[in-house]
């Protein structure tokens, strides 16, 4: 009945330019919703809907394989009615005429067609820097699949030797999977600090994590070169020449906003596509979603640009709503995060002290530690938590969590009291659940609340 | 310097009836924030401060000794400047003299003390349902440290065939203990579930876990008499005749509201203490705190009865405030509470759908079951939300989770927006933290909220 009507009446076309989490999500969930659009997702990879986060994992050998990560194939989405063209890259756009110009990757030939709506979900890339011998063999960066697929090619010719250049979370991840695979690792970090934009405290025990599990790191050391016959052999730094047989390069990533620039849309930071609450761009009929938009901070007011999976899902579930007729709106982020560095995990909501008082806050900071069971319960461990907030108003503007577990999860908590402009003392009020195996009696949040409004 | 003017002007006398999570915290804070004040502590125990919610895991033996879970002892408080009498019963009280007369329990002896400002922290008693055989030994309810002691020395006298009368968490969470200590457990229900509170799935998933574990469940069965000769040896059900050389009676609390009943104090339910959010009773002067009090429910707006140690904790810190001088409130409860029972994790805020409706609300509900973690990530296990809210407004109204270990922490995010008023899609809209260790991609509580919302 519902597919007869698509026929008859012949749905909107819809075009969603990539296929990973924010553009699927959009396709599925505009399909669910209003069967009678006629949906096209052309992704340039080999691949679409995969847990790019597992990576790792599969890297280390906890996840058997690749395949476990895919969400769905190209297949399976013909079966729900979403045509997916893989390897097929979108290399112009004409706004005027409302066509997309499409290059199939594997015979080189490109067709144009038409569009109704159209959705950018082109995602972001990794920074590849303008080293001497980044082009080696044994140098990657993981971003797609075909990234870890290359990692696992060069652990399987031997590599013992790993170099990780950049020590944010992906990098530290990476470090414990290439010890998980048995490899000697050493981090080579710019910056004076580990998973820097975690805040100090974050930062100073995930380098005691990393050190004590074996990893070498040199922090304040820049990569000048990478050297090899071919194959990469030595990552060139001030602080020495090291070994290296294996090189991730893990220094950030930007959005894939080319196409956006050639429409001239309006860009926010990192050249980010900016967007409102309904994923619109400042062009009618184009929207944009996931990795390559900025998305609206709830702490600062402003766009940032915070690319997360997570966050590519929700947009594309409320643009596959808006598309289909539904009314929904894509709020915004508070910026959480959290990941595990070998035994301890790390999380972050809102802002550290640093960025507050950089987005111009009064802002001031504490840490306390505590444990995360009751502190006669036989397995608790040590559980830091760093709340910031604005002096004045006790507004929260947000917290780092360290700990073991998903222990270290609480940090939604407060995720969800910065989505509601709440301060120190609404944290303190909270009723939270207390059993010895789950917390103290005062649960950790609220400690920190409390001290903090001590001060 | 405040040590010499509170000996100048001489501090407002506080008597504080009862020394447990309550009373502790309020006299605590109170000395702490104005040291002039001159607080007295009635505890007709031989303890006070002590983690009550940790005896099971010491009966267990997962934890060495029941001293491990006292947090302050009488000589401690007194190095505080707080003067404790253990086995000191408060018998009377004179509003109009402001007067308590107090009884020694070791020597017989009353005397008659002045306060300017009375603190109720008289808690709750287990229920002893009036049963033949109730007195016979080996039959314990586990309330005060002394009762565990008491369960103790009938497990050191060999006993091995354990009966729990009530399925209440903590009739579950002392089987579970006395399967650990290595007797056979049975649990006997009047009602036709256990964890009758948590609502439907959870009392499902209670009884599966326990019986997995080797308890032997009864529900729907009436207990209408204890035998044995001098010792318990048989429980007389409707059912059959259990042996038993140990029973735990779990059916219930009750305030201790003796004393605020003879001083005509407005009560609530269960004749719990009615308090304002100044934790002021309806007589000047007199205040409450802890299990013996009626608390405000955010949800409902109506004082319950809900006595939790955390929520006694957080009532003596804002009468400690309060006494003290400061500003402070306490603004009431949501009703979250968890439990760990075997390998499962209960956890409830809120009300459930069974609540809601006799609470007068136009209530839905939805139970999903998704994993704790990403589905391809090795550790993950199954997770358990129930959503509970109201038609039209979709406002949140209450939620059950159960799963494994601090995965169902979660309940925190829902408790956290229930304290806000907030909606379904206010839950749905929360940027909660990602990684595969941790999450799916959508955190359950986003997926129960999404598919609350498509309903």
């Amino acid at each position: 009945m519902t597919e007869q009507r698509a026929k008859r009446e012949g749905g909107k076309k819809v075009v969603v330019v990539g296929g990973v989490a924010g553009g699927m999500s959009t396709a599925s969930k505009a399909k669910r919703v209003d069967p009678t659009l006629d949906i096209t997702v052309y992704e340039k990879s080999g691949y679409i809907s995969y847990g790019a986060c597992g990576m790792p994992y599969v890297i280390s050998g906890e996840i058997e394989s690749l395949d476990d990560l895919v969400a769905r194939t190209p297949d399976e989405m013909a079966e729900k009615g979403v045509t997916v063209h893989v390897h097929h890259e979108v290399v112009s756009i004409d706004p005027d005429a409302k066509t997309v110009q499409v290059k199939n990757l594997e015979t080189d030939e490109t067709h144009t067609t038409p569009y109704d709506v159209l959705v950018l979900a082109t995602g972001a890339a990794a920074v590849r820097p303008d080293l001497p011998g980044i082009d080696l063999e044994g140098v990657h960066v993981l971003r797609r699949l075909e990234d870890a697929a290359a990692v696992q090619r060069t652990l399987k010719n031997g590599a013992k030797e790993a170099v990780i250049i950049g020590g944010s979370y992906i990098g530290l991840e990476l470090a414990e999977a290439l010890v998980k695979a048995g490899l000697n690792v050493r981090v080579v970090e710019q910056q004076g600090s580990l998973l820097g934009n975690f805040g100090p405290l974050p930062s100073k025990l995930a380098l005691k994590e990393v050190q004590k599990n074996g990893v070498t790191v040199h922090l304040g050391t820049e990569v000048t070169a990478l050297e090899g016959d071919a194959r990469v052999s030595v990552v060139v730094t001030a602080a020495g020449r090291f070994p290296a047989d294996l090189v991730l390069v893990a220094v950030g990533a930007r959005p894939n906003s080319m196409l956006a620039k050639t429409l001239k849309l309006n860009l926010g930071p990192s050249d980010a596509v900016l967007t409102d609450d309904r994923l619109r761009t400042s062009r009618r009929d184009i929207y944009a979603v996931g990795d390559v938009t900025a998305t609206h901070h709830l702490v600062t007011g402003k766009p940032a640009w915070i690319p997360l999976g997570d966050t590519a899902n929700k947009q594309g579930r409320t643009l596959g709503n808006l598309l289909g007729g539904q009314s929904a709106r894509f709020k915004g982020i508070t910026g959480t995060a959290i990941t595990k560095v070998f035994d301890r995990a790390f999380a972050t909501t809102g802002l550290t002290l640093e960025a507050a008082q950089d987005a111009g806050f009064d802002a001031e900071g504490h840490d306390i530690e505590t444990s995360d069971h009751a502190g006669y319960y036989p397995d608790h461990r040590p559980l830091n938590v760093t709340l910031v907030w604005e002096r004045g108003t006790q507004r929260l503007l947000g917290a780092q969590i360290v700990g073991y577990g998903d222990a270290v999860k609480r940090i939604d908590v407060l995720a969800t009291v910065l989505s509601q402009h709440g301060t120190l003392q609404d944290l303190a009020d909270l009723d939270l659940a207390y059993a010895p195996p789950f917390s103290s009696a005062w649960d950790p949040v609220l400690v920190a609340a409390n001290v903090a409004l001590g001060k």
